[in-house]
């Protein structure tokens, strides 16, 4: 065990999850006088918010990973180690791996989240989630997939069902899926296909609430509903799917129960943390919320234990204005940062005011052109908020990768609709456990 | 069945496989007045030179694959079918897939070729080969995994093994992958990790002829051996791998036997023909040769079938030299032109003189700046020769596609190291026979 107060020794610290929070936490430590171990499933960074384009087909994966130890080559103070964590010991301060044991003085657990299917795990089958490389690239096999099977089926009934893409969750995802697939049937492969008429394809986007994106101002998300509308998909808000079985997702609206065959449901719903929450429950008693998140302190720590901190959407954060903030990047990012501001001045013997989240706004994409910008006191949408959403995550990217080509390349296949990453490629098996995703 | 000779319905031209072969062949008949149905196991044509790129980290999967439905997007007598050949019958002129039957009054088979384990099948899972977008993101696992394993390991000779490469196969393939190999572990990767150094990296080349290179001059091949060396790869010429084993390579030169413990053994050698070539052997008597290649006539058919034709590696071609033509894009892309032409000829009751290769001439990438190039008269080697293997690729991808963007954005990832794309992915597991490659 190394001893924090020894002199020669530096402070150990300790990050799980190389997503936003962990990124971050370590970026700000860099240059500071302690030694970072940055243990990550991956060996890339995963620009999550630009995912829904590699499962459309407009980005490759390799466009929004950065690789770890490329980030961090010149900090010569970090460590990134490719593994898996099964295990905390708090009281010996110790993580453990599959084939070793991390000692630490401070410890950040940044593992994220996962989607929820609502007690209804085996929906994850046929309705995939959007979280990881992995999951990208099997909607996109679907998403192609089903035009191709279209295109071969000859019984005018399984061709609709082909033709028929249902999205779960109005969210920022479900959103930005259901903009881009309505791109896609009505606009990029209109001319591609002999035996169909893609613009005969059905985009329905079910909702629990009773608006999407419900983060943002209820005008601009009436702005978004009706953009997304106009490109031609089907809104249905206070919806609720009650079975999925059989190629037939069953929604309820009110007490009007609803059937829709499809072949090809998309899950962007619910949250679920990662199961580094329970891990922390049981070894350290912290209390978690009905979605498996970790109830942090005013200052990210947890209770009873000052040297273990949670960032990003594994915590639930409810000190600000008393309910959870939101599983986004910039409340992940900010966390990362304060915590690594806190660490540095606790190795002065001083401390920092409890975390407050500078609430940067929310933004979707919907479609070419078309966005909802909500930054509070300003709120832009079309094409304004479009050139303001590609900004944004110029700016995100080019922070921590020389991505700007990236970037521009991506801008130019979405203003020519070019689709060069529709290929449809192998479903993965998780043969080695170090390729499964942390997040 | 269609009739070929009655007035109203076009000429059913069938083409199988979607590589170079099959796509220029569609591409020049998509102005005549033939109906071409162009099938192939995925959706995408492979831009399959630059396979090597995806394997050591520089391109996506979606750089070099071009949708073959946006290709022939605007050529309404192309339909393209995504589906299995699963036999042909010559007597009936159909071709069977798992679930539809299609008629040809023409047929032009070009599903290519593999690599060959000399009888040794068992190898394919410990020394993969690169033929698809799936081999390769398999090479990029094992390659980056392996850094990522000897940072971990602690013991000695077993990291010895993890940093420790073999190539079989002296050809392009090899060579480019050696080179690539080399410039990430002595330069790319080189400030990325702590506790292994990468220059101590080994990366053997084993060449069973007494050459690298065999196609290109001598003098080259000598320059192309040089530069590799200089790079810091070792290259064993007339040498044969005779047993992989519990991660050991056996090797023979001469009478010398070696052993060379490595965990990462790539295959870029030998020449199988697809199983297409057996069927079209079974339903027409014609010949293959040993490595299983049809023997085509001059004018590209096969024996007693004036209207099948094979194009590319899957057939035999010696009438030129006395020896088969090479196994490369020129070759395939100039017989699937020659065959559409033929195809056009015919239907005024023409005909052409027997198909000639124009050797465009050879080149291969060995690194940064670092090429040889063989026009036959004019040589090239060092920077022009890079300079000239990029003005090439980037012609050939622009021909098809909007390319242009990518290769730049490959010529800056190059120029700068920068490797973006070395995301360790999940392995592939092959649900649907639909997506396994055709070539």
């Amino acid at each position: 065990m190394v001893d924090a107060h020894e002199k020669k020794a530096p402070h150990q610290v300790v990050i799980i999850g190389g997503g936003f929070g962990g990124l971050y936490t370590a970026k700000t430590l860099a240059t500071a006088n302690v030694s970072v171990t940055l243990i990550d499933k991956r060996n890339f960074h995963l620009f999550q918010p630009l995912l829904y384009q590699v499962a459309t087909g407009t980005l490759s994966p390799g466009d929004i990973s950065s690789p770890l130890r490329a980030v961090f080559s010149k900090s010569k103070n970090t460590q990134v180690l490719l593994g898996e964590v099964k295990d905390i010991n708090p009281k010996a301060q110790q993580v453990i791996l599959d084939d070793k044991v991390v000692p630490y003085d401070t410890l950040i657990v940044a593992t994220g989240a996962n989607h929820s299917y609502f007690g209804k795990d085996h929906w994850k089958d046929v309705a995939p989630g959007l979280k990881t490389v992995e999951d990208a690239i099997e909607m996109r096999r679907r998403i192609f997939g089903a035009f191709e099977a279209a295109e071969s089926e000859t019984d005018p009934e399984k061709r609709r069902a082909w033709l028929t893409f249902v999205i779960v969750g109005g969210g920022p995802t479900g959103v930005e899926l259901a903009g881009a697939i309505a791109e896609l049937a009505y606009k990029t492969l209109k001319e591609d296909f002999r035996s169909i008429d893609t613009s005969e394809t059905k985009i329905l986007l079910l909702q629990g609430g009773d608006r999407i994106l419900p983060h943002i101002a209820p005008e601009l998300s009436q702005v978004a509903a009706e953009s997304l509308q106009k490109l031609g998909a089907i809104i249905q808000t206070k919806t609720r799917v009650t079975n999925i079985e059989n190629d037939i997702v069953t929604f309820k609206k009110g007490d009007e129960v609803k059937e829709i065959p499809s072949k090809t449901i998309l899950w962007a719903a619910g949250v679920k943390a990662s199961p580094m929450g329970q891990v922390l429950a049981e070894r350290t008693g912290v209390e978690c919320d009905h979605a498996g998140r970790v109830i942090v302190e005013p200052d990210l720590t947890i209770r009873d234990y000052k040297n273990i901190f949670v960032v990003g959407d594994l915590g639930n954060f409810s000190h600000q204005n008393g309910k959870p903030l939101p599983g986004v990047a910039p409340v992940a990012t900010q966390q990362g940062e304060y915590v690594a501001k806190l660490i540095k001045k606790r190795l002065k013997g001083q401390t920092l005011p409890q975390f407050r989240y500078n609430d940067v706004g929310s933004l979707a994409m919907i479609g070419q052109n078309l966005a909802v910008v909500d930054l509070g006191l300003i709120k832009l949408q079309g094409f304004i908020a479009w050139v303001f959403w590609l900004l944004i995550h110029i700016y995100f990217l080019i922070e921590f990768d020389t991505k700007l080509l990236v970037v521009f390349q991506w801008a130019w296949n979405y203003i020519t609709r070019n689709r060069r990453s529709r290929l449809i490629a192998g479903r993965e098996a998780f043969v080695e456990p170090k390729t499964v995703n942390q997040q």
